[in-house]
């Protein structure tokens, strides 16, 4: 693995490997690398918790991250992403996390660049390591995927949550159902209203409505948002034993999900957002071995 | 101590507990701590003094500082700074320093937190790293607290380090007393005429005029201020022998002092700078010394 | 050494001290030094490529870089530079990089202050480290300067570069010409056709067009601008054997330098990138090296 740009690219084998490396991780703690790696993390688009979740992953591995400021760089004075990229292989970088409100930024990038890219959202279209987070808590509380009956509710059409997830659950053998009001839908098959499904649902992931995406054209009020197509107290009630509830966050408490089940027994809210950190590592660790070392690089013993 | 909010909260033994652990720092020099602790500085409000000083504190003890923009943040997406918090918390942030313009912000968050909190600067309201170090400061000068004379001059109603100051000094034995416009006096009794206290005062404490928190409405030209209420050429002249000078800073030189009087032989004002970063360094010590170790934590040392 | 703030203040012995310096660096890598210093990198102008490169030199070089955010910062609160300044001395740091929008802002700072400072650039005024890594990548195509013809074509009149850069080539023995529409000349001779000038160059180094700085006044279009001053891929095959192109980039694409020769045989503008790392490195070396240890300053290694 060179990049890790969307999970239409991983194989099985690949997220196995992911996967299994941040259990070992969570488990034995990350360690620092013995290499003196250098990463960047440019992200486009605003961020507290992507951002400080790889920011941690980094500094756990070792990394020294090299502050990137998007509202003050080359990029506003014209410089294409191709050309921001290059120079900072030439300073140094191994890896850099992207954000871009562009979907697919990253086509044309692939194969001209040295440093490895990790893409931390595209626009509406994939969140790979929100995706596999997310694959690594529902394996915790499962212990796989196949036969299991995930219920995607929400915006689906902006969400690069949904899509990264659809595609990647499905091929793991899991069924995926997307609800959400029909004009959210896209080009996706949904259902509108939770009878019939939340009963038999193992996992219910709801998605960030993203007013800020929607600005002034909603429909609906976050009260009348939430009796629709909420998670509220009483359809929780009709969940099955063992069933578990997901969100990438930021919340909207009372909106997507009532605020009293964000911490409740069936909620893995945090639990993703901890996982996170290993997910991140692991992407980090499987990326960084690709690499070969090069003479520019030193061991982190420094010798006086 | 879990958290450090407000003035307040301390007893005289844990003022004394930081003050005398500040000390030893200031003699032999900040450490790395042995653990890899990690911490985030939160400035929802403009900074540079307060925030690098705790950042160059922080770097000293050998903390993982991870950035954290306010300006693009999830608080930005309608997020309570309680779910900001707590996913700070479960990345693995031990402790985290918030600057915040709502007075007492931090009401709703006490006993729901594992990580820890130090306040700096909520609003109107509280600034007690800033306080400690003046009280640092005047101890380094005098020795103790005991029957000084302090007069705090300025914008009181709008300083959160007069009343972090007032409320500490006075416990701790010394005689406070407000100089001011009538109109920024507030709820404390004042004085508006220099002449009969400045000649009494062991520390005479200017406040900045807080030009950005008076917008248009100021009755003064800051010449008429400086004659009026600030600390001009001729009045240091009354001052009596080894009394001193402090500002929180930044100063506006010829406002509320004679800008030759900044670096003057009474003045402590950039003692009180570098004070700062012993002092910050104190109280993480101290915060992070009741802090258990969880088996997420790692010693420095890495093993290869 | 105890600033650099412009090219005029420094000998050529000095000059030569920091180019080999870099070339050892280079060579043998750049090594953390045994103190731990701190630094930080005041940018009040943007910039992306010379912040990181100083960046990834001071953490190679082992110090602590402290983050300095001139948009929050209290020069918004009215502070003076010298302020600031004297604040960032006392909370430890040992040198500060400045780039500022006032040409020669340093001027009231010199003889002032305890800290080191290196110019990042000032206003249209000079940009001694973007020099340095100039000369450093011309002397290693050619082995000096000499004789050599050195050709500078764009904005003359509002580029640091152009200045720093004709300062010291002609001090080091080369002969300088200038090309530029004749309104963009300033105060310096200049020619305005490629013809005569292009056949006799070994270096041709092209300048951005800094469209912000020209807002609305430009009397060309990218593409007029192109074929009268920029170097085109017509142009580029009059240049002679062995000559070079350079660029301090951010490069305008097909404006002052076709994008086909970005990358092609003759530029060395990625390999300025890389060598300015190297010139960074060298310059805090010799920078730090002149000052004494204080007691404030402990060695690398901790003692638990």
């Amino acid at each position: 693995m060179k990049n890790l740009l969307s999970m239409k690219d991983l194989t099985i084998e690949e997220i196995t490997t992911i996967l299994d490396r941040a259990e070992i991780l969570k488990q034995y703690g990350i360690r620092e690398l013995p290499v003196n790696y250098m990463v960047s993390n440019l992200f486009f688009e605003p961020s507290t918790r992507t951002k400080m979740s790889f920011e941690v992953a980094e500094r756990k591995l070792g990394l020294e991250t090299i502050p990137f400021e998007a509202g003050s760089s080359s990029a506003l004075k014209g410089e294409s992403l191709y050309d921001t990229l290059r120079t900072l292989e030439e300073i140094g970088m191994d890896v850099v996390v992207i954000r871009h409100p562009e979907e697919r930024y990253y086509e044309d990038l692939i194969g001209k660049l040295n440093l490895a890219i990790i893409n931390g959202g595209d626009g509406s279209g994939q969140h790979p390591t929100q995706s596999l987070l997310d694959l690594f808590t529902i394996k915790e509380a499962f212990g796989g995927f196949k036969g299991l009956n995930v219920l995607i509710a929400g915006d689906i059409a902006h969400s690069r949550v949904a899509k990264s997830n659809a595609d990647a659950l499905t091929m793991l053998g899991a069924n995926v159902t997307f609800l959400c009001p029909s004009e959210w839908a896209g080009e996706f098959p949904s259902v509108c209203e939770w009878e019939g499904v939340i009963e038999e649902s193992d996992v219910v992931m709801l998605l960030r409505v993203q007013h800020e995406r929607h600005d002034g054209e909603s429909r609906f009020t976050k009260e009348e948002y939430h009796q629709r197509f909420g998670l509220t107290v009483e359809r929780e009630k009709m969940m099955k034993p063992g069933s578990i509830i997901m969100h990438p966050a930021p919340v909207n408490r009372d909106v997507e999900i009532a605020g009293s089940l964000v911490e409740g027994r069936r909620s893995r809210i945090y639990k993703q957002v901890e996982n996170g950190v290993y997910i991140r590592a692991a992407i980090l660790e499987v990326l960084l071995k690709g690499r070969e070392l090069t003479w520019r690089k030193s061991l982190r013993v420094p010798m006086y």
